[in-house]
């Protein structure tokens, strides 16, 4: 039993993480595999600035190891679950002969009114960014630390118009906020804060550093549309153990656009990951 | 979002079922595998006196025919969503290579304190089950209706002292509320209400009606123990659409026993589906 804060609501992110898809159980290990398969709900909770209560974990196992496997996937998880201060409140576990699947549903709770969305963004707005970007594949994409404690702290003390976790490329899931917010957005590239990862990336494959940055997807870092008296606010301040930074800003007409030096802005494609059905 | 009741806890349950283990895509409907998807995780609500809120629903569809097999999952359960008044808050749909894996979460609330256990049945209570038992596999097992209406009546107005829901196998089942109760039961076989469908497997696989009542798994009914003066009340007042028949009585002694005629208790092996990692 979850209980919530006086007159707070509940709300419920899940995710699904599939062997072969998500990860791949030969060449990860399960304590890691566990991990991330908490930290993308919480991720998910931060989005909403929603404080985590509580998380239920289902598992098909395959039959062959299982146990050891779930122990596993436990001990991952379990470090996550203590560092938020979240109850792992249920599960179910099942064997089968198929592939390793987990699903995780987690439970977080706002103040209604309070929470954050994605459809909140306003013409003017700036654009802001914590942490940086690209190359999650090298290592984040596992290890990241889900911005929890960041959105609570925004959400407590400044107003913030709308916001999103990137997980599937900071360009791609900016447009989806654009859209739900039924605006456009101009980034200054130039101030795109890019990982080192990604420039890691970029002497294997010849990728750009900044396309990685725009188009890879797990980062899971968080994008905010505020005002820009409170950008203006926010980067001064550093509230956070991450860096703050703004990428470009809210505007009227729809669409993603790049400005590079001075003359008009260029549209710009989104890039990431695009879930198929 | 999910508001609650103010003052009122969240319950969540999950289930997840896997084609081949739970269900055989090719040869069961899919509208009947969404429903029963989530109609467990209404049964396990039923099963606390909560009140069902919310619920999300995780998939990995098969590449092939995913979309039309997804749609056919939803038209199941969102009747039954329907008919409980649940939303469905979301949820993760992905694709792969693998068979079909059916995750959902549901959602209740309780007033706390107020919340059913299985841990909270008493040397002396009497042992009361809704409907009847036995051969599911014959379309109950799809079909059942959540116990949940009858159990928030109960709750409502009747002081329950633990309950369950049968899932496993009702001798099965109860054994396991006696040991989170610290207790034993007594059954009467006689007055177990078997259903017709146990008989008409009796005739098919030659094991009795009274096995298949006492043994097989899914039937969905709820047990309950309640004080004697309870039981008198209830099974004389029958306040719900599915009749109330008293079963037996909970006993100090540890352990499943059986009466019939007269004569000391003899022991009664549990009997049931036996979860296996």
């Amino acid at each position: 039993m979850l209980a919530l804060a006086k007159d707070n609501a509940c709300v419920v992110t899940t995710d699904m993480l599939m062997d072969g898809v998500d990860f791949q159980l030969d060449h990860n290990d399960a304590r890691r595999i566990g991990r991330k398969s908490l930290a993308v709900n919480l991720s998910d909770l931060a989005a909403m600035a929603a404080r985590p209560v509580g998380a239920v974990i289902s598992l098909a196992l395959p039959r062959s190891g299982g146990e050891e496997l779930a122990l596993q996937l436990y001990e991952g998880l379990i470090l996550l679950a203590d560092e938020f201060d979240i109850a792992i409140a249920g599960g179910d576990t099942n064997s089968w002969d198929g592939p390793l699947v987990i699903s995780i549903t987690a439970i977080g709770e706002v103040t209604p009114g309070k929470e954050w969305r994605r459809s909140g963004a306003k013409a003017g707005d700036e654009i802001l960014v914590t942490g940086s970007f690209g190359g999650s594949i090298l290592g984040k994409h596992f290890d990241f630390t889900p911005r929890v404690r960041e959105a609570l702290l925004l959400a407590e003390r400044y107003e913030i118009h709308a916001a999103m976790d990137v997980s599937d490329g900071l360009s791609l899931d900016l447009s989806r906020l654009c859209e739900a917010s039924g605006c456009g957005a101009v980034l200054n590239l130039s101030q795109i804060p890019i990982a080192l990862a990604a420039y890691e990336l970029e002497l294997r494959d010849g990728q750009s550093a900044m396309d990685h940055a725009l188009g890879d997807g797990e980062d899971f870092e968080l994008i905010l549309a505020v005002a820009s008296v409170v950008a203006e606010k926010l980067v001064a301040a550093q509230p956070l153990d991450v860096p703050l930074t703004r990428i470009g800003r809210i505007v009227k007409e729809s669409g993603l656009w790049q400005q590079s030096g001075v003359g008009p802005p260029q549209s710009l494609a989104p890039r990431g990951y695009e879930h198929q059905l």
